[in-house]
């Protein structure tokens, strides 16, 4: 199992210097292409490019004394050359796949790094699982850089993670060969007030001479931001204005800009670069979070260069925002992002600068992906038995586990319930009244337009046996139905959202005996299921049939009455207890506006 | 003796976010001034600066709630506040000035990082001396940041220097805390041809994850210039041309263009980013060598960025050239090199961005100059004897050890001529017949026109007692006279130029004398002399002082009827034995056209 990083520039400078002189043949040349040069932002037609031990050789207008006998050629046509592309920040776990077939999902649409921040895993495995997530990453034949983790627990003393991650563990983290940095610092609250822990963290991060990650998630650019920037995070991806991106540009930050499967954060700051011409060189693309779907359907980076330069960006502009502008955050600008000799020889041939059809990707030298099809190996890694045994209930739930009661004497309550906002992170602190029956607090009878149903958050690190119980609304679910999924951010424990409480309890223990995913179970029969084994977060199958299974467990919602957008995307955030206002976790009913656990029974008559 | 770097970021981060929040106060406050962000590349007014333990701790709009009663107000009033400036290659030795007394010359132009190769003293004291001028850096109230010297000798097997650097001392010294990378990788060739020494010094570089400088002096931009790239120089400032300068770049390299005392290599390289365009990150402005004349009456990278700016360089672009994009190039983008949070409080205010009067210079958060005048000491290093003691002749020298032996018999010779051309470093090799007397080669009786006289290298390093002796023609001298300099590049022996023997010697034995430095003789009485007692290349005095002396000495050599153009520079540079055509060592005369050594004596009659 290979693990040892790429060889290095200075590995293999011998030979780059022997190819270009004309002393040694490539093991590769691509012929007569035009060149697109993000280090001059020119596009040069006529140039061909030398690779050797998978790096850049030569690039220049003529590679004939660089050919021998053995040497490949591929003919570039005249098409364009342009640099892989790389993600400036991204999450492998949202597309509910390992890091292998994640790869193996976003080659053929021409990614060749990545910037990853598993901080999913982290939470239910903690810095082991960080190492797994790195481990396979490295074996792939493209560049996944991985950022160490900041914030797990996102919300200390709100939730209880399977693990936690802290300033030893970054230090610790910062030596393995993979690393490159601190993965989104989303305790902003922590580093505007000076946490210790958070700065120690950032401060392991800068000893290291790697990058820190930022999230600033707030729309407040006064004392607040500035405290955030001068606390040493160095790049940004929660802007959503074009004031948001120019004033982290303008503080040393670089900004930024996201095109997730849910988030649409590109054309409306990129204009910072397109009308208000800033200097475009603080300006980097990424995806944050992209599920299978967006993968299988859409593509990944390239949809994104793409998006720019369909917001009015121009088309080099846009692809330094996808390679160079990355590779130089990074510190990796003599290592890839562009063509040039050193580098890794990672080339895609497109023949339409706008449009970006991805019909030939070259990584490290070999040719990995033609026109959409993957032509290379992307090895899994033996994910160890304490990985795939996750879900730890402790016991198998029942009906009684999700029984919300009543006070004694109670006919009806006023209860907490959490509002889910259509296409909105945020949630709404409901109160609503519920009836009492038998005891006990009952949503089953409700008048249709009330759309009040059961949450329950199901401890699963620690076995300990626990159910947190709660109320929903906005789903939009009628009849007897539950549905659950591990997927639960930040903390991960089980999500079960149901109006029958016999199916909430068969989803939970559906979970715990095919360690994680997501189900949805209508009238006591399983009508969709999403195997996640791998931490209860992703498969290790192919995107396309994970694809496939997650639009089915899409459909079994609405087939339970749900019409909202993003439907599960909501149902996974309800646990994410940095967002307002109002969130479950393991530790109860949480009012993210106050930072305080609250009651879910407020009062009753 | 402060030898510790500068506090990290990290070290205080906690200061600067307490003060950015508005929970603790500023050291100083610099109040609405316009500021110039080199990341976005605007001017914005009404801005305010707070600086805490000599780093930035906010700039925004108002820094009222970061003033406390003890913050120290400085008024802008309206001015610009620009990033101090970053020279991004040069060699402190080129003003004869220590770095200490360097700092001293140029912090009130506003330097305030500078990115020294201590080359010559490499020449001379080997890695020892090389520390001794990283640490007196290290104790400077500005940025003096070392590039480790790569190549001494310049000319391996041509010429003997006081110590060799191999790879083994490159590795060495980049542990040490000012080490920014490795020095000019002048030995083209050898990377071009694969030497194994020169690549592994280029390794040991880029696998401690600094950078190397690049120096490729030769206008062939074909496969050797692209071998050369392939093996790791990560800039160049040898390009003279516009399409020098492009080359570089495209190549992935950075184009570092220089403004020295005698390089004139901006106005035909900017057009680059000023006519044709290109993206201008990777263009960085620098001196490579000022003599102490042009620190005292022109300035040092002040003078750079006006004449960039004279060029027909938009103002922020050309202040980016000598700010931000040289930061990044060292990977020192969040330590230095713009006004943001976080980096070292680096900051000139001035009152016109064109032609950039530099009216107060604050570094690491303190004034250093007002004015053009110094407010801060530069403290001086203690240098050791070793140091001090570096003219070892072995024995004095006499009239004898500068006679040359014509063949026996011979009434006239046909002799080597080292043609000096003016304003150009380059030489000619030229023959010339001369007279025979009593069996000696003799010039003082020659036609005014032939303007021939001789040349000796004294060896100085090693005490062996060894003089080597040729001709020299083009200085225009008359009378007896000679002139001795152990600024000799790149071997640093001492060089000796003269019409009459016995003047030879005395020059030559009083540098011996006096520990280094530039002599001169006129009828057997010193008419001018430059103390250089450090290495025989530098003196702690201050720079006003030897400006004073290098022009008397400069006024002595025309009394002696010398009027060439940069008189003293075509001297120092007559061993110098890597630019053609006919150079001298202590080896004896040098065809750098064939780099093997050649005779003096060519022919008799």
């Amino acid at each position: 199992m290979e693990q040892t990083p790429f060889n290095s520039w200075a590995d293999v400078a011998p030979r780059l210097v022997a190819v270009a002189a004309g002393r040694d043949a490539a093991d590769t040349v691509i012929r007569k292409g035009q060149w697109v040069n993000v280090h001059t932002r020119e596009v040069l037609p006529d140039h061909d490019i030398a690779i050797a031990e998978g790096r850049i050789a030569y690039v220049g207008p003529d590679a004939s004394h660089c050919v021998g006998p053995d040497t490949e050629i591929i003919e570039a046509n005249g098409r364009f050359m342009i640099p892989g592309l790389c993600d400036g920040h991204m999450h492998i776990e949202s597309g509910m796949l390992t890091p292998a077939e994640f790869a193996r999902a976003v080659i053929p649409h021409g990614t060749t790094s990545m910037f990853t921040d598993p901080h999913e895993i982290a939470n239910v495995l903690g810095l082991e699982g960080v190492r797994m997530m790195h481990d396979e990453a490295l074996m792939q034949p493209v560049n996944i850089f991985t950022q160490m983790p900041s914030c797990a627990p996102s919300a200390p003393g709100l939730e209880t993670t399977g693990f936690e991650i802290g300033p030893d563990d970054v230090a610790e983290a910062m030596n393995w060969p993979g690393i490159i940095g601190l993965g989104e610092m989303m305790n902003f609250p922590g580093v505007v007030n000076g946490s210790q822990q958070m700065l120690a963290e950032i401060a392991a991060t800068q000893t290291a001479g790697k990058t820190v990650g930022g999230h600033y998630a707030s729309p407040d650019l006064g004392p607040a931001f500035h405290a955030y920037a001068a606390g040493g995070p160095a790049d940004d991806h929660e802007g959503t204005c074009e004031a948001d991106a120019i004033a982290r540009v303008r503080q040393g930050m670089r900004s930024m800009m996201r095109l997730g499967s849910a988030w649409y954060d590109v054309e409306t700051q990129i204009t910072a670069v397109t009308k208000k011409g800033l200097d475009p060189r603080n300006f980097i693309l990424c995806t944050d979070d992209c599920h299978s779907g967006t993968l299988v359907n859409d593509g990944h980076m390239n949809r994104v260069v793409r998006h720019a330069i369909a917001c009015g960006c121009d088309p080099v502009i846009a692809l330094q925002m996808a390679t160079i502008n990355t590779a130089t955050h990074f510190g990796l600008e003599r290592d890839l992002g562009s063509i040039t000799p050193g580098r890794r020889a990672d080339v895609i041939l497109t023949s339409d600068l706008s449009t970006l059809p991805i019909e030939h990707v070259i990584a490290r030298g070999k040719t990995v992906a033609l026109n959409g099809a993957i032509t290379v190996e992307c090895p899994h890694y033996y994910w160890p038995d304490q990985s795939r045994q996750t879900v730890n209930l402790g016991r198998a739930r029942t009906a009684n586990d999700f029984a919300i009661q009543a006070p004694t004497g109670a006919q009806s309550v006023s209860a907490s319930v959490i509002g889910v906002v259509e296409n909105q992170a945020p949630t709404k602190a409901l109160t609503c009244q519920l009836p009492v029956r038998e005891g006990l607090v009952e949503t089953d009878e409700l008048p249709s337009e009330t759309d009040v149903c059961q949450i329950a958050l199901v401890e699963r690190h620690r076995a300990t046996g626990a159910t947190t119980n709660g109320f929903v609304s906005g789903f939009g679910y009628s009849g007897k139905m539950a549905m659950a999924s591990t997927v639960a951010h930040d903390s991960h424990h089980m999500i079960v959202v149901g109006t029958c409480r016999e199916n909430m309890a068969l989803a939970a223990n559906r979970l715990g005996e095919v360690g994680g995913g997501v189900t949805v179970f209508q009238d006591s029969q399983e009508i969709a299921l999403v195997e996640l084994p791998i931490a209860g977060l992703m498969s290790d199958s192919p995107a396309t049939e994970v694809a496939a299974k997650a639009q089915a467990m899409v459909d079994a919602m609405e087939r339970c009455g749900c019409t909202l957008n993003n439907a599960y995307m909501q149902h996974s955030l309800l646990a994410l207890v940095v967002i307002p206002e109002l969130r479950i976790s393991d530790l109860g009913l949480v009012d993210v506006t106050t930072f305080e656990l609250t009651d879910v029974i407020k009062g009753q008559s």
